[in-house]
Protein backbone atom coordinates (compact mmCIF):
# COMPACT_ATOMS: atom_id res chain seq x y z
CA UNK A 1 0.00 0.00 0.00
CA UNK A 2 2.74 2.46 0.75
CA UNK A 3 4.46 1.15 -2.32
CA UNK A 4 1.35 2.18 -4.46
CA UNK A 5 1.45 5.37 -2.71
CA UNK A 6 4.66 6.38 -3.66
CA UNK A 7 4.58 5.29 -7.19
CA UNK A 8 1.62 7.05 -7.44
CA UNK A 9 3.80 10.07 -5.75
CA UNK A 10 6.45 10.10 -8.69
CA UNK A 11 3.74 9.69 -11.25
CA UNK A 12 2.17 12.64 -10.18
CA UNK A 13 5.13 14.85 -10.97
CA UNK A 14 5.84 13.10 -14.45
CA UNK A 15 4.47 14.08 -17.94
CA UNK A 16 1.86 12.23 -19.87
CA UNK A 17 3.12 10.01 -22.52
CA UNK A 18 2.28 12.65 -24.83
CA UNK A 19 4.27 15.39 -23.18
CA UNK A 20 6.98 13.37 -22.71
CA UNK A 21 7.25 11.95 -26.30
CA UNK A 22 7.01 16.04 -27.38
CA UNK A 23 9.96 16.92 -25.04
CA UNK A 24 12.14 14.08 -26.68
CA UNK A 25 10.81 15.00 -30.15
CA UNK A 26 12.43 18.37 -29.54
CA UNK A 27 15.70 16.90 -28.26
CA UNK A 28 16.17 14.50 -31.11
CA UNK A 29 14.81 16.34 -34.07
CA UNK A 30 16.79 19.38 -33.26
CA UNK A 31 19.44 20.67 -35.79
CA UNK A 32 22.77 22.72 -35.85
CA UNK A 33 20.85 24.55 -39.03
CA UNK A 34 22.66 26.67 -41.74
CA UNK A 35 21.72 26.09 -45.07
CA UNK A 36 18.13 26.10 -44.89
CA UNK A 37 16.73 29.37 -43.88
CA UNK A 38 13.49 30.67 -45.16
CA UNK A 39 13.50 34.54 -45.37
CA UNK A 40 10.28 34.80 -43.80
CA UNK A 41 9.94 37.01 -40.70
CA UNK A 42 9.82 35.60 -37.28
CA UNK A 43 6.57 37.28 -35.47
CA UNK A 44 7.52 39.38 -32.64
CA UNK A 45 4.87 36.91 -29.94
CA UNK A 46 7.09 33.81 -30.83
CA UNK A 47 10.70 35.70 -30.68
CA UNK A 48 8.92 36.77 -27.07
CA UNK A 49 8.37 33.14 -26.60
CA UNK A 50 11.65 31.62 -27.14
CA UNK A 51 13.53 34.08 -25.12
CA UNK A 52 11.64 33.88 -22.14
CA UNK A 53 11.91 29.87 -22.56
CA UNK A 54 16.21 31.15 -22.66
CA UNK A 55 15.71 33.45 -19.49
CA UNK A 56 14.27 30.49 -17.68
CA UNK A 57 17.59 28.38 -17.43
CA UNK A 58 19.18 27.85 -14.42
CA UNK A 59 21.76 29.69 -13.00
CA UNK A 60 24.31 29.69 -10.76
CA UNK A 61 23.02 31.51 -7.90
CA UNK A 62 20.49 32.47 -9.47
CA UNK A 63 22.38 35.68 -10.75
CA UNK A 64 20.80 35.10 -14.57
CA UNK A 65 24.48 36.49 -15.98
CA UNK A 66 22.64 36.74 -19.79
CA UNK A 67 21.86 38.96 -22.04
CA UNK A 68 20.06 38.83 -25.59
CA UNK A 69 20.83 41.13 -28.07
CA UNK A 70 18.87 40.65 -31.08
CA UNK A 71 19.74 42.09 -34.44
CA UNK A 72 17.61 42.30 -37.81
CA UNK A 73 19.47 45.10 -39.57
CA UNK A 74 21.02 43.78 -43.11
CA UNK A 75 23.87 46.19 -41.98
CA UNK A 76 25.12 44.85 -38.42
CA UNK A 77 24.86 41.45 -39.98
CA UNK A 78 27.21 42.52 -42.18
CA UNK A 79 29.59 43.62 -39.94
CA UNK A 80 29.40 39.90 -38.02
CA UNK A 81 29.05 37.61 -41.18
CA UNK A 82 32.95 40.24 -42.07
CA UNK A 83 34.15 38.45 -38.66
CA UNK A 84 33.16 35.46 -39.42
CA UNK A 85 35.28 35.69 -42.92
CA UNK A 86 37.87 36.77 -41.55
CA UNK A 87 37.98 33.99 -39.01
CA UNK A 88 37.61 31.20 -41.45
CA UNK A 89 40.07 31.60 -43.50
CA UNK A 90 42.50 31.47 -40.41
CA UNK A 91 40.24 28.19 -39.13
CA UNK A 92 40.37 26.99 -42.45
CA UNK A 93 43.88 26.58 -42.64
CA UNK A 94 44.50 24.43 -39.55
CA UNK A 95 42.79 21.02 -41.47
CA UNK A 96 45.05 18.97 -43.56
CA UNK A 97 44.65 18.69 -46.85
CA UNK A 98 42.09 16.04 -47.11
CA UNK A 99 39.83 17.22 -44.36
CA UNK A 100 40.39 20.90 -45.80
CA UNK A 101 38.37 19.89 -48.60
CA UNK A 102 35.75 18.38 -46.87
CA UNK A 103 35.65 21.95 -44.62
CA UNK A 104 35.53 23.82 -47.82
CA UNK A 105 32.33 22.14 -48.87
CA UNK A 106 30.62 22.22 -45.58
CA UNK A 107 28.21 25.43 -45.31
CA UNK A 108 28.96 26.77 -41.60
CA UNK A 109 26.37 29.67 -41.13
CA UNK A 110 23.58 31.60 -42.42
CA UNK A 111 24.20 34.86 -40.87
CA UNK A 112 22.57 37.16 -43.95
CA UNK A 113 19.87 34.47 -44.73
CA UNK A 114 18.62 34.04 -41.39
CA UNK A 115 16.13 37.19 -40.64
CA UNK A 116 17.14 36.96 -36.72
CA UNK A 117 20.56 37.01 -35.52
CA UNK A 118 20.89 36.71 -31.41
CA UNK A 119 24.19 36.91 -29.62
CA UNK A 120 23.31 35.30 -26.03
CA UNK A 121 26.14 36.88 -23.57
CA UNK A 122 27.47 36.02 -19.92
CA UNK A 123 28.05 39.08 -17.73
CA UNK A 124 30.13 37.83 -15.12
CA UNK A 125 29.80 40.98 -13.01
CA UNK A 126 26.25 40.73 -12.61
CA UNK A 127 25.08 40.21 -8.63
CA UNK A 128 28.34 41.04 -7.00
CA UNK A 129 32.05 39.40 -7.01
CA UNK A 130 30.72 36.50 -4.63
CA UNK A 131 28.20 34.26 -6.37
CA UNK A 132 26.40 30.98 -4.53
CA UNK A 133 28.54 28.00 -6.25
CA UNK A 134 30.79 29.76 -8.49
CA UNK A 135 33.92 30.75 -6.37
CA UNK A 136 35.16 26.53 -6.71
CA UNK A 137 34.43 26.46 -10.72
CA UNK A 138 34.72 29.81 -12.06
CA UNK A 139 32.95 28.89 -15.15
CA UNK A 140 29.60 27.99 -13.55
CA UNK A 141 28.26 31.92 -15.01
CA UNK A 142 29.30 30.81 -18.27
CA UNK A 143 27.64 27.79 -18.18
CA UNK A 144 24.45 29.19 -17.18
CA UNK A 145 24.23 30.95 -20.24
CA UNK A 146 24.89 28.37 -22.04
CA UNK A 147 21.87 26.63 -20.37
CA UNK A 148 19.90 29.70 -21.93
CA UNK A 149 21.17 28.69 -25.33
CA UNK A 150 20.31 25.01 -25.24
CA UNK A 151 16.67 25.93 -23.98
CA UNK A 152 16.03 28.31 -26.44
CA UNK A 153 16.82 25.82 -29.37
CA UNK A 154 14.67 23.47 -28.29
CA UNK A 155 11.91 25.88 -27.79
CA UNK A 156 12.80 27.37 -31.17
CA UNK A 157 12.32 23.89 -32.53
CA UNK A 158 8.91 23.28 -30.79
CA UNK A 159 8.06 26.31 -32.81
CA UNK A 160 9.42 24.61 -36.20
CA UNK A 161 12.09 27.39 -36.07
CA UNK A 162 15.49 26.17 -36.72
CA UNK A 163 18.68 27.38 -35.05
CA UNK A 164 22.37 27.76 -35.94
CA UNK A 165 25.00 28.46 -33.29
CA UNK A 166 27.87 29.53 -35.56
CA UNK A 167 31.47 29.80 -33.16
CA UNK A 168 34.20 30.84 -36.19
CA UNK A 169 34.92 34.34 -34.93
CA UNK A 170 37.39 36.29 -32.97
CA UNK A 171 36.35 37.32 -30.01
CA UNK A 172 37.46 40.54 -30.03
CA UNK A 173 36.08 41.06 -33.92
CA UNK A 174 32.60 40.04 -32.43
CA UNK A 175 32.32 42.21 -29.54
CA UNK A 176 32.89 45.30 -31.80
CA UNK A 177 30.85 44.27 -34.66
CA UNK A 178 28.35 44.57 -31.54
CA UNK A 179 29.70 47.03 -29.67
CA UNK A 180 29.65 44.36 -26.40
CA UNK A 181 31.91 45.50 -23.92
CA UNK A 182 35.07 43.96 -23.25
CA UNK A 183 34.02 42.12 -20.00
CA UNK A 184 31.07 40.95 -21.48
CA UNK A 185 31.69 37.59 -23.21
CA UNK A 186 29.72 36.12 -26.48
CA UNK A 187 28.46 32.82 -25.12
CA UNK A 188 26.91 32.16 -28.76
CA UNK A 189 26.11 33.86 -31.44
CA UNK A 190 22.78 31.97 -33.15
CA UNK A 191 21.11 32.56 -36.35
CA UNK A 192 17.42 31.74 -36.30
CA UNK A 193 14.65 31.38 -38.86
CA UNK A 194 12.23 29.33 -40.60
CA UNK A 195 13.55 26.40 -42.85
CA UNK A 196 12.96 24.46 -45.45
CA UNK A 197 13.39 21.13 -43.50
CA UNK A 198 14.98 20.30 -40.65
CA UNK A 199 17.82 17.58 -42.24
CA UNK A 200 17.09 13.90 -40.13
CA UNK A 201 20.85 13.59 -39.51
CA UNK A 202 23.18 16.47 -38.30
CA UNK A 203 24.79 18.16 -41.16
CA UNK A 204 28.83 16.97 -39.85
CA UNK A 205 27.51 13.32 -39.26
CA UNK A 206 25.47 13.82 -42.81
CA UNK A 207 28.90 14.83 -44.54
CA UNK A 208 30.85 11.74 -42.78
CA UNK A 209 32.81 15.19 -40.64
CA UNK A 210 32.75 12.26 -37.77
CA UNK A 211 29.92 9.70 -37.07
CA UNK A 212 27.91 9.17 -33.80
CA UNK A 213 29.66 7.81 -31.24
CA UNK A 214 27.83 4.74 -29.44
CA UNK A 215 26.58 6.06 -26.11
CA UNK A 216 26.69 2.86 -24.11
CA UNK A 217 31.14 3.62 -24.68
CA UNK A 218 30.61 6.75 -23.02
CA UNK A 219 28.95 5.63 -19.75
CA UNK A 220 31.06 4.47 -16.62
CA UNK A 221 29.82 3.23 -13.38
CA UNK A 222 31.55 4.36 -9.95
CA UNK A 223 34.86 5.18 -11.47
CA UNK A 224 36.18 6.61 -14.78
CA UNK A 225 36.74 3.96 -17.28
CA UNK A 226 34.74 1.14 -15.60
CA UNK A 227 32.31 0.35 -18.33
CA UNK A 228 28.51 -1.75 -18.19
CA UNK A 229 29.66 -5.09 -19.15
CA UNK A 230 32.80 -4.98 -17.12
CA UNK A 231 34.18 -8.27 -16.05
CA UNK A 232 35.52 -6.96 -12.55
CA UNK A 233 32.63 -4.94 -12.36
CA UNK A 234 29.42 -7.12 -13.37
CA UNK A 235 30.75 -8.76 -9.67
CA UNK A 236 29.56 -6.12 -7.51
CA UNK A 237 25.60 -5.88 -6.88
CA UNK A 238 25.33 -2.20 -7.84
CA UNK A 239 26.70 -2.98 -11.33
CA UNK A 240 24.21 -6.05 -12.28
CA UNK A 241 21.75 -3.21 -12.58
CA UNK A 242 24.59 -1.39 -14.81
CA UNK A 243 24.72 -4.27 -17.53
CA UNK A 244 21.04 -3.71 -17.56
CA UNK A 245 21.48 0.09 -17.96
CA UNK A 246 24.27 -0.84 -20.99
CA UNK A 247 21.23 -3.04 -22.76
CA UNK A 248 18.38 -0.32 -22.71
CA UNK A 249 21.16 2.27 -23.91
CA UNK A 250 21.52 -0.08 -27.20
CA UNK A 251 18.40 -0.80 -27.31
CA UNK A 252 17.11 2.88 -27.44
CA UNK A 253 20.16 3.66 -30.30
CA UNK A 254 18.76 1.12 -32.46
CA UNK A 255 15.05 1.59 -32.20
CA UNK A 256 14.84 5.56 -31.42
CA UNK A 257 14.02 7.52 -28.44
CA UNK A 258 10.60 7.79 -28.18
CA UNK A 259 9.70 8.39 -24.92
CA UNK A 260 6.66 5.98 -25.21
CA UNK B 1 -0.81 31.81 -52.71
CA UNK B 2 2.82 31.64 -52.54
CA UNK B 3 2.71 33.20 -49.50
CA UNK B 4 0.12 30.66 -48.23
CA UNK B 5 2.46 28.00 -49.50
CA UNK B 6 5.61 29.12 -47.41
CA UNK B 7 3.14 29.22 -44.54
CA UNK B 8 2.33 25.76 -44.32
CA UNK B 9 5.87 24.97 -45.08
CA UNK B 10 6.60 26.73 -41.92
CA UNK B 11 3.50 25.28 -39.73
CA UNK B 12 4.74 21.31 -41.01
CA UNK B 13 8.11 22.02 -38.81
CA UNK B 14 6.25 23.35 -35.98
CA UNK B 15 4.92 21.35 -33.13
CA UNK B 16 1.06 21.04 -32.42
CA UNK B 17 -0.12 23.27 -29.84
CA UNK B 18 -0.37 20.14 -27.05
CA UNK B 19 3.50 19.73 -28.56
CA UNK B 20 4.97 23.15 -27.93
CA UNK B 21 2.81 23.37 -24.45
CA UNK B 22 4.99 20.31 -23.07
CA UNK B 23 8.40 21.76 -24.55
CA UNK B 24 7.52 25.11 -22.57
CA UNK B 25 5.63 23.20 -19.49
CA UNK B 26 9.32 21.49 -19.56
CA UNK B 27 11.53 24.35 -19.63
CA UNK B 28 9.45 26.15 -17.14
CA UNK B 29 8.60 23.88 -14.57
CA UNK B 30 12.61 22.75 -14.17
CA UNK B 31 13.92 23.20 -10.70
CA UNK B 32 17.35 22.53 -9.06
CA UNK B 33 16.24 20.22 -6.83
CA UNK B 34 18.07 19.99 -3.57
CA UNK B 35 15.99 18.94 -0.73
CA UNK B 36 13.08 16.97 -1.91
CA UNK B 37 14.68 13.35 -3.24
CA UNK B 38 13.23 10.53 -2.23
CA UNK B 39 14.69 7.07 -2.03
CA UNK B 40 13.41 5.20 -4.63
CA UNK B 41 14.96 3.49 -7.34
CA UNK B 42 14.99 5.22 -10.85
CA UNK B 43 14.34 2.74 -13.63
CA UNK B 44 17.22 1.55 -15.72
CA UNK B 45 15.05 2.23 -18.81
CA UNK B 46 14.14 5.44 -17.95
CA UNK B 47 17.76 6.23 -16.83
CA UNK B 48 19.09 5.23 -20.06
CA UNK B 49 16.09 7.75 -21.91
CA UNK B 50 17.90 11.09 -19.80
CA UNK B 51 21.11 10.12 -20.94
CA UNK B 52 20.43 9.39 -24.57
CA UNK B 53 18.64 12.83 -24.28
CA UNK B 54 22.08 14.06 -23.33
CA UNK B 55 24.04 12.85 -25.58
CA UNK B 56 21.87 13.71 -28.46
CA UNK B 57 22.76 17.37 -27.66
CA UNK B 58 24.62 19.64 -29.97
CA UNK B 59 28.75 20.04 -29.79
CA UNK B 60 31.13 21.64 -31.53
CA UNK B 61 32.23 20.06 -34.67
CA UNK B 62 30.37 17.05 -33.78
CA UNK B 63 33.02 15.99 -31.11
CA UNK B 64 31.06 14.79 -28.63
CA UNK B 65 33.40 15.07 -26.19
CA UNK B 66 31.17 14.29 -22.81
CA UNK B 67 31.07 11.33 -20.63
CA UNK B 68 28.57 10.44 -18.32
CA UNK B 69 30.01 8.64 -14.78
CA UNK B 70 27.01 7.02 -13.10
CA UNK B 71 27.28 6.68 -9.06
CA UNK B 72 25.03 4.53 -6.94
CA UNK B 73 26.86 3.17 -4.68
CA UNK B 74 27.25 4.66 -1.25
CA UNK B 75 30.82 4.96 -0.67
CA UNK B 76 31.73 6.99 -3.79
CA UNK B 77 28.87 9.36 -2.63
CA UNK B 78 30.30 9.48 0.69
CA UNK B 79 33.77 10.80 -0.86
CA UNK B 80 31.78 13.12 -3.15
CA UNK B 81 30.08 14.52 -0.38
CA UNK B 82 33.37 15.00 1.84
CA UNK B 83 34.61 17.28 -0.92
CA UNK B 84 31.34 19.38 -1.27
CA UNK B 85 31.77 19.54 2.91
CA UNK B 86 35.28 20.80 2.37
CA UNK B 87 34.66 23.33 -0.40
CA UNK B 88 31.42 24.74 1.35
CA UNK B 89 33.39 25.55 4.41
CA UNK B 90 35.58 27.93 2.78
CA UNK B 91 32.88 29.02 0.78
CA UNK B 92 30.70 30.10 3.38
CA UNK B 93 33.38 32.26 4.54
CA UNK B 94 33.20 34.65 1.47
CA UNK B 95 29.72 35.84 2.25
CA UNK B 96 29.19 39.27 4.31
CA UNK B 97 27.90 38.48 7.87
CA UNK B 98 23.79 38.99 6.40
CA UNK B 99 24.35 37.09 3.84
CA UNK B 100 26.57 34.18 5.53
CA UNK B 101 23.22 33.43 7.82
CA UNK B 102 21.13 33.17 5.11
CA UNK B 103 24.12 31.24 2.94
CA UNK B 104 24.27 28.30 6.23
CA UNK B 105 20.27 28.22 5.95
CA UNK B 106 20.37 26.64 2.53
CA UNK B 107 20.33 23.41 1.18
CA UNK B 108 22.79 23.22 -1.65
CA UNK B 109 23.28 19.66 -2.55
CA UNK B 110 21.34 16.18 -1.96
CA UNK B 111 24.15 13.91 -2.84
CA UNK B 112 23.86 11.14 -0.33
CA UNK B 113 19.72 11.28 -0.22
CA UNK B 114 19.76 11.11 -4.45
CA UNK B 115 19.45 7.44 -5.82
CA UNK B 116 21.75 8.29 -8.44
CA UNK B 117 24.67 10.79 -9.30
CA UNK B 118 25.62 11.66 -12.48
CA UNK B 119 28.99 13.41 -13.31
CA UNK B 120 29.13 14.67 -16.94
CA UNK B 121 32.59 15.74 -17.99
CA UNK B 122 34.30 17.01 -21.37
CA UNK B 123 37.30 15.57 -22.69
CA UNK B 124 39.15 17.83 -24.67
CA UNK B 125 41.16 15.37 -26.60
CA UNK B 126 38.34 14.11 -28.00
CA UNK B 127 38.56 13.88 -31.73
CA UNK B 128 41.99 14.95 -32.20
CA UNK B 129 43.45 18.91 -31.08
CA UNK B 130 41.63 20.44 -34.45
CA UNK B 131 37.91 21.07 -33.90
CA UNK B 132 35.59 22.68 -36.21
CA UNK B 133 34.41 25.76 -34.53
CA UNK B 134 36.42 25.57 -32.08
CA UNK B 135 39.80 27.26 -32.95
CA UNK B 136 38.53 31.07 -32.24
CA UNK B 137 36.28 29.94 -29.07
CA UNK B 138 38.67 27.30 -26.94
CA UNK B 139 35.40 27.15 -24.54
CA UNK B 140 32.78 25.55 -27.37
CA UNK B 141 33.91 21.80 -26.10
CA UNK B 142 33.12 22.98 -22.63
CA UNK B 143 29.40 24.33 -23.39
CA UNK B 144 28.85 21.53 -25.81
CA UNK B 145 29.22 19.07 -22.45
CA UNK B 146 26.78 21.98 -20.81
CA UNK B 147 23.94 21.95 -23.48
CA UNK B 148 24.14 17.78 -22.88
CA UNK B 149 23.60 18.73 -18.96
CA UNK B 150 20.14 20.91 -20.07
CA UNK B 151 18.85 18.12 -22.15
CA UNK B 152 19.14 15.56 -19.87
CA UNK B 153 17.85 18.09 -17.09
CA UNK B 154 15.00 18.60 -19.60
CA UNK B 155 13.95 15.16 -19.89
CA UNK B 156 14.54 14.27 -16.58
CA UNK B 157 11.61 16.86 -15.65
CA UNK B 158 8.98 15.15 -18.49
CA UNK B 159 10.30 12.11 -16.57
CA UNK B 160 9.32 13.44 -13.23
CA UNK B 161 12.76 13.59 -12.01
CA UNK B 162 14.63 15.74 -10.11
CA UNK B 163 17.63 16.97 -11.20
CA UNK B 164 20.11 19.47 -9.04
CA UNK B 165 23.25 21.04 -10.05
CA UNK B 166 26.13 20.81 -7.52
CA UNK B 167 29.30 23.04 -8.28
CA UNK B 168 30.74 23.61 -4.60
CA UNK B 169 34.00 21.27 -5.60
CA UNK B 170 37.48 21.94 -6.04
CA UNK B 171 37.91 20.09 -9.20
CA UNK B 172 40.81 18.11 -8.12
CA UNK B 173 38.87 16.90 -5.55
CA UNK B 174 36.19 15.77 -7.36
CA UNK B 175 38.25 13.97 -10.11
CA UNK B 176 39.91 12.52 -6.82
CA UNK B 177 36.61 10.76 -5.63
CA UNK B 178 35.93 9.53 -8.95
CA UNK B 179 39.09 8.46 -10.29
CA UNK B 180 38.97 11.50 -13.34
CA UNK B 181 42.22 12.00 -15.30
CA UNK B 182 43.83 15.08 -14.97
CA UNK B 183 42.72 16.08 -18.57
CA UNK B 184 39.17 15.15 -18.60
CA UNK B 185 36.96 18.26 -17.24
CA UNK B 186 34.12 17.57 -14.37
CA UNK B 187 31.43 19.51 -15.89
CA UNK B 188 28.22 18.52 -13.89
CA UNK B 189 27.85 17.05 -10.70
CA UNK B 190 23.58 15.82 -10.80
CA UNK B 191 21.85 14.66 -8.16
CA UNK B 192 19.25 12.76 -9.62
CA UNK B 193 15.93 11.02 -8.53
CA UNK B 194 11.68 11.14 -8.01
CA UNK B 195 10.93 13.81 -5.41
CA UNK B 196 8.23 14.68 -3.47
CA UNK B 197 7.74 17.85 -5.32
CA UNK B 198 8.87 20.36 -7.69
CA UNK B 199 8.81 23.54 -5.89
CA UNK B 200 6.67 26.57 -7.58
CA UNK B 201 9.61 28.82 -8.00
CA UNK B 202 13.60 28.60 -7.87
CA UNK B 203 14.66 27.51 -4.58
CA UNK B 204 17.08 30.62 -4.15
CA UNK B 205 14.56 33.02 -5.69
CA UNK B 206 11.84 31.41 -2.85
CA UNK B 207 14.61 31.86 -0.35
CA UNK B 208 14.89 35.66 -1.21
CA UNK B 209 18.65 35.33 -1.95
CA UNK B 210 18.00 37.29 -5.56
CA UNK B 211 14.83 38.41 -7.48
CA UNK B 212 14.18 37.04 -10.77
CA UNK B 213 15.20 39.78 -12.95
CA UNK B 214 12.56 40.96 -15.45
CA UNK B 215 13.46 39.51 -19.01
CA UNK B 216 12.17 42.61 -21.01
CA UNK B 217 15.53 44.95 -19.55
CA UNK B 218 18.14 41.59 -20.74
CA UNK B 219 17.23 42.10 -24.39
CA UNK B 220 18.89 44.35 -27.04
CA UNK B 221 18.67 45.34 -30.38
CA UNK B 222 21.20 45.48 -32.63
CA UNK B 223 23.72 47.00 -30.05
CA UNK B 224 24.96 46.55 -26.54
CA UNK B 225 22.54 48.54 -24.42
CA UNK B 226 19.96 49.66 -26.48
CA UNK B 227 16.28 49.10 -25.29
CA UNK B 228 13.38 48.14 -26.98
CA UNK B 229 11.65 51.64 -26.27
CA UNK B 230 14.39 53.34 -26.30
CA UNK B 231 13.68 56.80 -27.68
CA UNK B 232 16.74 56.95 -29.98
CA UNK B 233 16.13 53.36 -31.23
CA UNK B 234 12.31 53.62 -31.70
CA UNK B 235 13.25 56.28 -34.56
CA UNK B 236 14.11 53.36 -37.11
CA UNK B 237 11.82 51.00 -39.12
CA UNK B 238 13.34 48.13 -37.15
CA UNK B 239 13.00 49.08 -33.73
CA UNK B 240 9.23 49.66 -34.49
CA UNK B 241 8.89 45.58 -34.09
CA UNK B 242 11.49 45.62 -31.25
CA UNK B 243 9.01 47.67 -29.30
CA UNK B 244 6.12 45.16 -30.15
CA UNK B 245 8.87 42.47 -28.41
CA UNK B 246 9.17 44.30 -25.13
CA UNK B 247 5.42 44.39 -24.43
CA UNK B 248 4.98 40.79 -25.63
CA UNK B 249 8.06 40.12 -23.50
CA UNK B 250 6.31 41.84 -20.49
CA UNK B 251 2.93 40.27 -21.47
CA UNK B 252 4.45 36.03 -21.33
CA UNK B 253 5.98 37.72 -17.80
CA UNK B 254 2.79 38.25 -16.73
CA UNK B 255 0.63 35.65 -17.97
CA UNK B 256 2.62 33.04 -18.17
CA UNK B 257 4.71 30.71 -20.98
CA UNK B 258 2.38 28.32 -21.72
CA UNK B 259 3.04 28.21 -25.32
CA UNK B 260 -0.78 28.10 -26.00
Amino acid sequence: MENTEQKADHLSHAFSNAERAAVYKAITTRRDVRSQFLGDAVPEHILARILTAAHHAPSVGFMQPWNFLVVRSAEVKQRVHHAFNSANEEAKLLFSDAKRELYSSLKLQGILAAPVNLCITCDRTRSGPVVLGRTHMPSMDLYSSVCAVQNLWLAARAEGLGVGWVSIFHEAALQDALGIPEHIVPIAYLCIGYVTEFNDQPDLEKAGWLPRLPIEELVFHERWGIQGQNSVATKTEGIAEDSNLTSHLRNIRESGLSGR
